[in-house]
């Protein structure tokens, strides 16, 4: 037992470092020897690497088995046969179908996909080390301050009743409401069934918890003695590629303890497309329990350690008041809503504003009765992640114009200020997030964040975790592909040209650019780390709809970019992002560094406030109602101010005057 | 299938009326097949004259396996060997404790104590007459008038949406909302759920069914096309012997169907003290699920009823609200809230006000999402029965001083009118409902309702049914005691006198009154149906405390008898009584006829009345705020009332003018 993990991992049945036999994860587990009888065969799939092993039945993938046995794969596709990002190789009997994500070299070497071979007795397999996630780097801080004054939803307040006699026996709910002093609250059949015991437990000396979250008032806890001095709620970021929880002390605003982790649902497909196709085959059930179970394992954590912190025993009943941002698809799973129309033209969700729920609906292991509440949504592609950024950016209240840019796996563009606001989103895709990139990874140990080429097209770059790279991430694949267009190793069309060096190697796709050799990458690495024309094409697009988003909504609402006073990075990526970088190739707009403000987890910075705010709280309201949306999919605007953009930095280069020149010092074309 | 019943107890996996093998009926349902293996020996009981046999473990009582095989046995005691109404005669091997409550008569012919005997094989059971509940007489008619304006909380709105498209994707929640224009209304999440099919089915067209009960308007459900031509509620009277409900139309407010049944927690003992101290030792979830299966069996009865009336197909969903009145035992059982502390000093209830609940939590088979309303009690004993009481009599908007009398298994007096009321509880004792007197038994078929002693000491007498006699129920025992009073068979403290003749009978336990020989009453009755001594003083107990609490109610608000200017007398034994015997035996006040009203089921009638009613709504807490309660268990003042009203008619013969006197003319003491 090393760490709060495991203690939780054994304390919930699941696998501990060293176990042997790992049982099904989600929904009903159950041993061998309790399991239904039937006719398949079973066999055991072991991963040395991971010090796990598991029983699975006949016809299960590896990838499936990676999955029950909790080990997280980076497999974007879900698990398709589509992104090549689950390779391993097995040892043992099985039946693989072969897939041209696989090369002549690394089938010849042993190498499968894990989402396409099937054991045919015991095995052991080996994972290729980019399909195994590892730890990561999440953006846990936000610049969102604390709100004041503090009014949080819940406060909590200490009375001792007098006991009653056969000359005064009023009913244990009217006499606590008496001395409670509050109107008529209402009281959840699960507190209520407590009540009569703890009364007299604790000696008529209680603690009441009251939750006012607008609509009605509630009693929601009862607890023997006096607890007043202890007020918990709970901020949570669900993304869709991580999750982040914040326990904060609700009486001085103060965060207790934060915990993040990748979303479980990352292996029923990266990105939100993925994960609503799984869902319409498979049903919404598994993807809210993954992602609940996501966030119960972080509560755990983040009790645990501030627990340890403040020498006293927290328990999930403490927490008394939960607030939720994530986007729209994110908001669904979590409640268990159907995404089908989300995913369909015209796009719509099932609702902007997800009522007002409990904790025990939601199925989180904090207290039953406590209310949990999400920021709304503004569109099916503008989620409450946006409108928590805004919140947090505080563009709201500005008078200036401001611009506000989201860039995950989608990218989310809101401008305006006090007065009006215009929000867009854009199909980014999830190439700054590793995904569509060959050589791409998450921000994670092992990714190249930061790359220069020398004259000679050799690199010098750094890596997360100060390890051998495994591959490279947003920020490393900005800084690749000004810098390959600062070498001229690409024309303004970001097309790879075809130099005389044995960094500029050829393939059937095209050609590709070496960006380290496999000698000097992570061991067991299988080839040279290459990007290819068609990552950067990827890329291409995705920066041009980036600035293309940005560029529409300043034409659409008749402002100039000169007007713009400042410019606002929220999510992940951007905390990474270099802006001189980005602008040089044309990804975020040329305007002065200083008007570039990061705000870090703009998600996570919102759920705060609106945790600990009831002012913040109607200013997402206020935002919700003065934000205009504009669907950007069917806009001409949009396809010419994406198509102008899909050069480095811009057909227009009048438009990036401080952008440098290529070796050439002009345009080619 | 011979009628609604059937049908539902086939769809239930209940046992019908030629069904071989019946089910354990509570909790995990499972054939012996799926039995979890065990060593237990299985037994099979056959109770040849309800066509039914089961299959038991070994130790199981016969009394156990009449619950099982959903057999309504009438154990006053709930099977603690102590009332003696569970009497069966078992063929086959078996083991019984004996009992005192056995004749050496009856064990010659082989009957035993269901409750005390066990089976040690296969077996056949033959169930005394009496043993076994018959068709019951529940008392379902109110003088409730249909309230003006209608008001229920839940209201219909059809609305035809604009269906999306890319220039016009608002959310479907918001989209609906913006139709009704309802303020920013609370959606369950069981609602939400389903809301983005519905729509879609329904092509846009839908009808919404909204609910405003006081804290929060809701939509609780979208269903396709126009429903709004039927809006069904339900009222439902939860009484500890018999539970009634009532399908409502709320657009017209009149009543669809009805139907009543005994409450099913009876064979867990026949009155609320032996009920809550079996809920002390077994669990309230027992008596919540006996309870909530009763009120669901006449739901799906109603619903059938209603159905094959108005030829349409009426589902459980088409119910969107809930009234309940009951006493605060029964309340708190039907939403599994302990009652130990209302069984012991001081008699606390958890809550007077019962918050809202969701039909989901309450555990009914009506729309989900629909609130369930409950009747506010005023004290452990004077429950949310007697506010529906008062309610439905409208005596609380009266400017005349009204008595009250709500006479069940307890007895519950309300003195009062607009101004003030006062309100008191007496243990009046089962007696009048068949309990602890051992010729007693409910209003039912075969039960002696009316009675007279000719003066060679016969009796003439009519049966309710028109059957042999089996018993005789409350209005029997009131003419019967006031018959033997007027015939000098008893004596003003109701002692029988000795006389000399074959109807008066001498036994260890003091002399008794032979009603009727064995040979005239129903077939198999094992003895003569006689009235003890011991029957006596129990009959002059119940109502001595029932006059008693009335005189003390007023005595303590410094009123006059002669004052009351109507007598309302409510509750299901009251509908049978002789209001001219009541008041020759002292249990009811000597005020003219013409002041007496009978209300019927006043709980039921307070039921719909909340049901339908806003106005009505805010009386019930009117009601509520204005009444003072007495607590009568430690009172002098009532000790002393009680102990004067242990005669015939009372020690102050003043106080009765109109009572008639005995044989001799005067008083014997």
């Amino acid at each position: 037992m090393n760490n709060a993990l495991d203690v939780y991992a054994e304390s919930h049945g699941f696998p501990t470092e060293c176990d042997t036999t790992v049982k099904q994860r989600h929904g009903v587990r159950f041993g061998r020897s309790q399991m239904p009888k039937d006719t398949k065969r079973y066999m055991t799939v072991k991963f040395p690497s991971e010090n796990k092993s598991i029983s699975v039945a006949e016809g299960t993938t590896l990838l499936e088995a990676c999955n029950l046995a909790d080990i997280p794969i980076d497999a974007v596709c879900g698990g398709e046969g589509k992104c090549g990002r689950c390779k391993m190789r097995p040892r043992g009997p099985y039946d693989a179908t072969p897939s041209p994500q696989i090369t002549e070299a690394e089938s010849k070497e042993g190498w499968v996909l894990g989402c396409l071979c099937r054991p045919l007795g015991d095995i052991s397999v080996e994972l290729m080390p980019r399909a195994r996630i590892g730890k990561h780097q999440i953006l846990t801080e936000t610049t969102a301050e604390i709100p004041r004054p503090l009014r949080p939803w819940t406060l909590k307040k200490y009375v001792e009743l007098q006991p009653p006699n056969v000359s005064d026996n009023v009913a244990d709910l009217e006499r606590l409401i008496q001395r409670l002093g509050t109107k008529r609250p209402c009281v959840p059949l699960d507190t209520l069934k407590e009540l009569s015991g703890v009364l007299r437990s604790g000696s008529w000396k209680v603690t009441a918890t009251i939750s006012d979250l607008g609509q009605s008032r509630e009693i929601i806890r009862v607890e023997p003695s006096d607890t007043t001095t202890s007020l918990l709620g709970l901020a949570i970021d669900i993304g869709t590629t991580t999750v982040v929880v914040e326990l904060l002390d609700m009486l001085t605003g103060k965060t207790v303890a934060t915990a993040s982790d990748y979303n479980h649902q990352t292996s029923r497909g990266e990105d939100v497309i993925a994960r609503m196709m799984y869902s319409e085959e498979k049903g919404v059930l598994e993807l809210k329990a993954l992602v609940t179970d996501t966030i119960n394992a972080l509560i755990f954590r983040a009790l645990k350690s501030a627990s340890t912190e403040s020498r006293r025993s927290l328990d999930g009943r403490d927490i008394s008041a939960v607030s939720v941002a994530g986007n729209s698809i994110m908001t669904h799973f979590f409640l268990g809503l159907d995404t089908r129309h989300i995913r369909l033209e015209p796009y719509v969700p099932t609702a902007y504003h997800i009522p007002c729920v409990s904790a025990k609906e939601a199925g989180l292991d904090v207290e039953p009765t406590a209310s949990v509440f999400t920021v709304p949504s503004r569109a099916g592609y503008v989620g409450g992640d946006v409108v928590a950024d805004v919140l947090t950016s505080g563009m709201h209240r500005s008078s200036g114009l401001m611009l506000l840019i989201d860039v995950g796996t989608n990218g989310e563009i809101v401008l305006g200020g006090k007065d009006w606001m215009a929000a867009c989103a854009c199909s980014a895709g999830p190439a700054f997030e590793g995904g569509e990139v060959s050589c791409g990874m998450r921000a994670m140990e092992g990714a190249i964040d930061k790359i220069r080429i020398n004259d000679d097209l050799t690199t010098s770059y750094h890596v997360i975790g100060d390890e051998r790279p495994v591959g490279i991430c947003g920020s490393g694949l900005i800084d690749l592909i000004a810098e390959m267009y600062a070498q001229g190793i690409v024309d303004r069309k970001a097309r790879i040209q075809a130099l005389r060096s044995d960094r500029i190697q050829s393939a059937d796709a095209g050609l590709g650019f070496v960006v380290e050799r496999k000698s000097e990458l992570v061991k067991g690495a299988a080839n040279d780390l290459v990007v290819t024309d068609a990552d950067l094409q990827n890329l291409l697009r995705t920066k041009a709809a980036i600035f293309g988003a940005c560029s529409t909504l300043l034409r659409k609402t008749d402002e100039r970019l000169d007007d713009v006073t400042g410019v606002v990075i929220a999510g992940g990526f951007g905390s990474h992002l270099d802006v001189g970088r980005s602008i040089s190739i044309g990804m975020l707009p040329d305007v002065p560094y200083e008007k570039y403000r990061f705000i870090g987890n703009g998600s996570l910075g919102g759920a705060r406030l609106t945790l600990l705010s009831a002012k913040r709280r109607r200013e997402v309201e206020d935002i919700f109602e003065k934000m205009t949306y504009f669907e950007l999919s069917v806009d001409a605007t949009f396809y010419e101010e994406f198509s102008s953009a899909l050069f480095i930095p811009h057909t227009d280069l009048g438009r990036f005057p401080s952008a440098p020149k290529d070796k050439s010092g002009g345009a080619k074309e």
